[in-house]
């Protein structure tokens, strides 16, 4: 079979990025098809579901994004093995999913009905999935969120944290999580300097 | 570690079913902790993200129902061990869960804006995603979604499609499977009579 082939916006976030790290951190040979937003109006016509990413591997095109990461994850050897840890990782990828969801919705709205939209996710709905992730991180420990080691949750969660962060989300105070959950923001700041995420992005800085 | 315990509503249907329907096909003991609908407002207030199902397991309470139906299908053999296999089960699971959340959010509508959100669901989305899973379906070779095999994948679809073409759901029509995507509706029937799915729904048709 030949390498995998993942599909996905040319920018470092959303939900590609976290199966390239995963591909990255793995070693896992990947070939990472970036292409332009500006032509996703025509690549979505040829994906499954309209969506991105999308994952080619042997003669499949494979979408959902939680379950490609579960994939690359297995391959990567950065998802648990038990099943009970698995639940656990399992469980932090969907709630995190949900959280892209939510955010996603807000997208296209314009003016007050944004500012409204987006009022009630720094006050209610991201403030909920940021003290259930904290709670989450400090019952399993509180250095990872399963496994007790670097798994694809913590990759997700990592980029939906930093996104969240990055003050581009027009209404979404940069400092949300650090203010709802500042365990969380310490976690985000420790998993963003493994050794092996540094690199990776000192490397795409110079793309 | 005592039997794990799942929490949800007492109805054969919803997020909860394809999960119970796994520990039953699979032997698994499992407490079937069932509560009625008026119930939800205060048990909410205790579970994770406000949410049901929730499986108690050890001295965990879990919520995120694909994380849970994957973790009951481990212990009940009926989840893919081959990764890419895996890929393909998940990939459903997750799709499924989209219909569910498309669903989900005409919930709460009145009249014309319900009557508005259903028809888009009837004649757009709903379509879009039956007949993407007839195609998945077709290329794993028409009997199942992955593994050659019955598996939580299944147990999900035929929760939902059941569902759909159930005429419970105001705006969309009973027969919306059968027209639009006709070989899912025959493997619904099919998936429905397996022995151990007619066995659970007989003996539940006595409580």
């Amino acid at each position: 079979m030949s390498i995998p082939k993942l599909s996905y916006f040319d920018f470092s976030g959303g939900r590609g990025e976290p199966i390239r790290l995963a591909f990255h951190l793995g070693g896992v040979a990947f070939e990472d098809d970036r292409f332009a937003p500006a032509a996703f109006a025509e690549i979505r016509k040829t994906t499954p579901l309209n969506q991105v990413p999308v994952l080619h591997v042997g003669d499949s095109v494979v979408t959902q994004n939680n379950a490609i990461l579960v994939y690359a994850g297995k391959l990567a050897g950065l998802y648990p093995q038990d099943s009970l840890q698995a639940l656990f990782c399992d469980e932090v990828l969907n709630g995190l999913e949900d959280i892209n969801v939510k955010i996603g919705a807000t997208f296209g709205l314009k003016g007050d009905e944004l500012r409204q939209a987006r009022a009630n996710l720094a006050t209610e709905v991201l403030p909920r999935y940021l003290r259930w992730l904290a709670g989450r991180l400090e019952s399993r420990g509180g250095a990872y969120f399963a496994d007790q080691r670097l798994t694809i949750a913590d990759l997700k969660a990592l980029v939906i944290l930093r996104w969240i962060s990055s003050g581009k989300l027009d209404h979404i105070p940069a400092d949300l999580v650090a203010t709802a959950a500042p365990s969380l923001a310490a976690y985000m700041d420790r998993i963003g300097a493994t050794p092996g995420i540094v690199q990776y992005y000192a490397a795409r800085a110079g793309k």
